[in-house]
């Protein structure tokens, strides 16, 4: 057992939670913002599954899947790949919609594969290292895991929110 | 460095979470619930604190803090103790107010602390132990930790929802 298996199952409770949320509503629900504060079911995958292939990938040094394996063309939005997701106003969040559930389950699930297989190949020694000195203090790899998966849990659980908002249940 | 590490950092996210979500609003507002089926910040908060502190509690084999630091005695609910909290009718839910803050910043805290010296002195050997039978399949320590941290993150997104939800940002 390595230092990451807990965040490799807790990683994966929040694919479960969105799959769980995604199954219970029509695709039409799906990409519905009930206020314009509050994100579709639809943005809620696509930001998780973004913010966990992009993360990823800049640790591993290799470009995103959603440029190297195309998901950009297959959701084909109308938004720069390089849209600030998280500071989405209503109106750039409203562009995100897909018109078949698979493309979220796909693409989330491959986002998942990708940190899965990172964090079990991970070497421990690496935790330590400093990769973004972009910030005050500067952020560590160990740090960054942990960023990334509470902020998918966080939006998973936030995708229940928008079901409930959305189909009254 | 622990196998559990990553996990105490993960639920300190939670805590740092809930307590920026309470910090922007008043504790009328912590109060609401904006929809039926939208918890109110309030509850949320007593919601994660108790499920960690009675989990972790009974992963200790030890009374929860609930009962032995009167944390009941001091949220005076007019619910019982054993409240099944994941359960709650929009009814229960509304019973969970508190007048003041502080309140529930210290009953988290206490649960907090509480998992993660727990974390921290746990034995990993015991990690893959069964703990709790009334599942199909049993659930093993291992799993019972990474469902409470996997709780705590997605009930503090659901808290962000509720506060934009009451204060409009």
């Amino acid at each position: 057992m390595n230092n990451t298996q807990l965040s490799i199952e807790t990683l994966d409770r929040a694919q479960e939670r969105f799959l769980e949320t995604l199954d219970k509503v029509t695709i039409e629900e799906a990409n519905v913002m009930p206020e314009p504060l509050i994100k579709s079911i639809t943005w809620l995958i696509w930001y998780t599954a973004r913010m966990i292939d992009f993360q990823i990938s800049d640790l591993k040094n290799q470009s995103s899947l959603w440029i190297a394996d195309v998901w950009t063309d297959r959701f084909n939005l109308f938004l720069p790949d390089d849209t600030a997701d998280y500071k989405h106003t209503p109106e750039e969040a409203e562009q995100v919609k897909v018109a078949d559930k698979a493309l979220l389950v796909g693409y989330l699930d491959a986002s998942n594969q990708l940190a899965k297989a990172y964090l079990t190949n991970l070497d421990e020694a690496t935790l330590s290292e400093i990769i973004d000195e972009n910030y005050t203090p500067p952020v560590g790899r160990q740090a960054r895991i942990v960023s990334i998966i509470d902020d998918a849990v966080m939006h998973s659980g936030q995708a229940i929110y928008t079901g409930r908002m959305v189909i009254g249940k």
